[in-house]
């Protein structure tokens, strides 16, 4: 008999959490994706609350807690699924490569990306509201300019492995359309896009993020 | 004979990169702490974008190559350097809850103070640049009230141990006060502050970061 899965992600459909959501998928975790509901904004519930203060998702419970942050949640399940090599492990140096990438999606790319339909976090006049909506195509286009010249190494982000990275870059590549910006600007991130969308694990998250 | 040093931090006065600067004091490395001079438009400089095409402080030159983001880089030198015990490397999910602070700290917090000195990045308008400006205050006080009530565990940031966090959360605390806000109103954050002020490594940091 296997035991209960002993993961909870919790998840809103197509947000950052995806990421997480696929790599549990690659490492062949067990685990329950508990979606969370934006749209009557159950982030907010006394309930979620209890799961992360942040009211945010990504969130996943495991045995010994609540952990939050999509670079901390992947690289964790890097490193509780070794098997799976999602991250060279044994190697700080290109582990912390890896972990750079991560970083930069986090606090750019997917910042950048929230200024069009969460403004109001960092200001509260419409025209200012509208001002930062206006600027994320061009900042979002930026961000994956550097990706697809200086930091997207082929195959795969960080070269010849598969590794956390990917879903994460496969994720924030998805808002591109939503912000303005055509991806196939960047032929190497959009090949890349492509071929993650084929794979197993990424079909699984999203047939279960979409489904009703 | 010792070596030459083998790690070269490019840092700014009391940007970020003060955490990194400390945590390679923590760790007893040996490295060339190098001042990149945003005055001087220095870090938009044709050598500069060689080391770090971002343009930003910290980045960190070591023998495979550069790293960039203080996430990255405070877990690498964490790794790097053992001894120093400035996470705990065995234990996956108490690495992630580090890791996930840092995270917060990087994408969160410093976001939400960039909005101040930095808005152009995400606005054009000047009213759009002074309506975040007026906004950065209370954003940066809901970070520190989630810091003091919900993520810092005491003494340290982690706990018990002193880890790569303290300095990272004594650095973005250094920017309170400009931010507008009195870090007494948060006072274990505060305590912590005046006792990281107070050990040898934030203090040589400091010494260098602000020696002419």
């Amino acid at each position: 008999m296997r035991g209960l899965p002993v993961l909870t992600l919790y998840y809103t459909p197509l947000t950052c959490a995806l990421a997480s959501h696929i790599a549990l998928e690659d490492a062949g975790a067990e685990y329950v994706a508990r979606r969370v509901d934006f749209k009557n904004a159950e982030q907010q519930s006394p309930d979620y609350l209890a799961v992360n203060p942040k009211g945010r998702v990504p969130a996943l419970a495991t045995p010994r807690g609540i952990l939050t942050e999509t670079p901390a949640i992947l690289a964790f399940i890097a490193q509780s699924f070794p098997v799976a090599r999602l991250a060279p492990l044994d190697d700080p140096f290109a582990f912390a490569q890896a972990q750079s990438f991560a970083s930069y999606l986090g606090s750019t790319v997917h910042t950048n990306h929230a200024h069009r339909p969460r403004g109001y976090r960092w200001a509260d006049e419409p025209s200012s509201l509208e001002d930062m909506k206006r600027k994320t195509t061009a900042n979002m286009a930026a961000c994956f300019e550097l990706i697809e010249k200086k930091m997207f190494k082929g195959p795969w982000a960080m070269g010849d492995d598969y590794s956390f990275i990917d879903p994460y870059l496969f994720t924030l590549g998805g808002w591109l359309q939503g912000d303005g910006v055509d991806i196939a600007r960047f032929p190497r991130v959009a090949e890349h896009s492509a071929r993650m969308a084929e794979r197993a694990s990424v079909k699984k998250a999203l047939a279960e993020e979409v489904a009703v």
